[in-house]
């Protein structure tokens, strides 16, 4: 967690993404950031309402994050068949900011439910997330044999086993939140279900990476790219949110507004990530920087250039706080501020 | 569809798996079957009750499988990013008896429901049994080229494409059930739900085809054989009974008794497939005879003896007529014949 050490500008500045100064990427020399770097060791910012200010994420993270990795451990014991277990378990419980649970908390508390009413839905999208996560990293797609410091799971347990670990995360996914949920209306959790059911298939997840698999190796222009983005990162974390304000009790207006909440901090912590990739050093990142801008991927500084990929991803932000504007700023201080978690993290 | 032509035996007698005539597996030389065949061109049997008697499987499955068939197609249609949605149609409209719809919808008519009522989670059945057989066909599974005589899922898509295709399959099942289930009370849709979802993962399916992973070339026990069959075969077209009785308005004991005859039924189908591997021919089954005695797979034959797996049959197809005999037996006509169907299929 980075955040009590992440630079941020206050509240209506420009976005400050700071460019490393040890690389300077062809095309990009000599950009500089509109603002100056504010560096401090506090998430507190401020925006005139004392509990929005005095809001701590980096603790409220951590305390739904464990609540959450307690109820993900006890959903998924260890039993038998062992191995499938096991591998379930490996992916599910090897850590993660669990932004998604905290999303539909977060939203289902903003509209006056409980925590409990969302921990259901808080677990299916992590378990599908973590589906995601194992059969993207197989070796016919991305391929990749790390994750999170980890040996991936086709690595440790076979592809076959892999394979099937995702598909019963899936549908215990959809089976937790409709055996879990617990006084909420059925017909919320059934909406729930929907959201969820839409977030994964030919018109979410998976479209995303089949459109991002076809487009390989080749320029997309702006609205393919976004499509890809919108479809493979943001469209769950836009389900966690939606489906918290769902079981929370929501009305139209408030899901509708969680929901385009949710979808601009889901593309841009994308256009975040691809700023990153342009302006920050392999050690800042904790990960190789500069890889987007050596393959052929399209990127948003490739398409927008820097200052247009920032001044894109501020008004991402900006249409991100707008929506929150009409609820009661002390719920809605946890998402306020995970917006700016996004918008302004180094890593 | 072989059933016009099939050989049975009238209520009460002994099954008849006719040995074939042209091999004679070492050990089970000279086992007859304890009743003489009977062959005839006509569904028809004996039972007093003229509306059973009566009762035309054949086409009940034809009219019934149509209904189901249109209903998937338009389900899935060929939308945007048209790959993945083909890939997803090859597999699901690839024909096949479409058992587990049937089961469903005929158990949905057995407790007073109607057809519409139990038609998404027919759908959503066939869904889940297709995105089984997909990624069990992957290279890493089972490795097969061919089903139903047409390419498999990955030889015509690539593997990425047919894991994506099973996903999507997979969410958009439980999707579908929940919002296409109309007149149906949102308790009873969720009950659906997480019986769904209980078919698929660690203890369905998945559960099922990982212990078979991990039995393959090992001698197991009745036990263990059962475990598999019970988890690969019959939890879905139990679940698929189940939540058919769920969404026709069945009560407890109702959906209990439907439960027993399904589970039956989906173990009857497995010890009818290995009783036929060894006293047919390749050419009187379509496919190629005697592997399972040629392999080291656990059969019931092996297990029990020809004459033992033919005694376990028979007291499957009992014990699943004598779960319906408390029910009406004009609406019972359609699973009593189907248990029967698949008693006496000779391939």
């Amino acid at each position: 967690m980075a955040y009590a050490t992440a630079s941020f500008v206050v509240y209506g500045t420009n976005l400050d993404i700071k460019p490393a100064s040890r690389r300077s990427p062809a095309g990009l020399a000599g950009r500089r950031p509109m603002v100056a770097v504010v560096r401090c060791v506090s998430t507190r910012m401020e925006t005139g309402n004392l509990v929005v200010d005095q809001f701590d994420l980096k603790e409220y993270m951590a305390e739904k994050g464990r609540k959450v990795n307690e109820a993900l451990d006890l959903a998924v014991p260890l039993r038998h068949p062992e191995v499938i277990h096991r591998s379930m378990r490996h992916s599910l419980l090897a850590g993660g900011k669990r932004v998604r649970p905290l999303l539909a908390i977060a939203s289902c508390e903003l509209v006056g439910g409980d925590e409990k009413a969302a921990m259901p839905v808080a677990c299916a999208s992590e378990m599908i997330h973590t589906m995601s996560l194992i059969h993207d990293d197989l070796p016919c797609m991305d391929n990749d044999d790390l994750r999170r410091g980890q040996p991936t799971n086709h690595v440790l347990f076979g592809e076959d086993t892999a394979i099937l670990a995702g598909d019963a995360l899936l549908s215990f996914a959809f089976e937790h939140v409709a055996v879990s949920t617990v006084g909420v209306a059925p017909e919320r959790v059934l909406r729930s279900i929907v959201e969820l059911g839409n977030c994964v298939g030919s018109e979410g997840l998976v479209a995303g990476q089949i459109v991002d698999i076809s487009c390989e190796g080749k320029v997309v222009d702006k609205d393919v790219l976004e499509y890809i983005h919108i479809h493979k990162t943001a469209r769950l974390l836009e389900g966690a949110a939606v489906c918290g304000a769902i079981v929370g009790g929501g009305d139209e207006e408030e899901v509708k507004r969680i929901r385009s909440y949710a979808r601009c901090v889901g593309l841009l912590f994308q256009v975040v990530d691809d700023i990153l990739d342009v302006t920050k050093t392999s050690e800042e990142l904790g990960k190789t920087a500069g890889k987007d801008l050596a393959s052929d991927k399209t990127t948003y500084p490739k398409l927008l250039g820097l200052d247009g990929a920032r001044e894109f991803a501020q008004s991402l932000v900006r249409k991100a706080e707008g929506e929150l504007a009409v609820f009661d700023a002390a719920r809605a201080a946890p998402l306020y501020h995970l917006a700016r978690y996004i918008a302004y993290r180094q890593n």
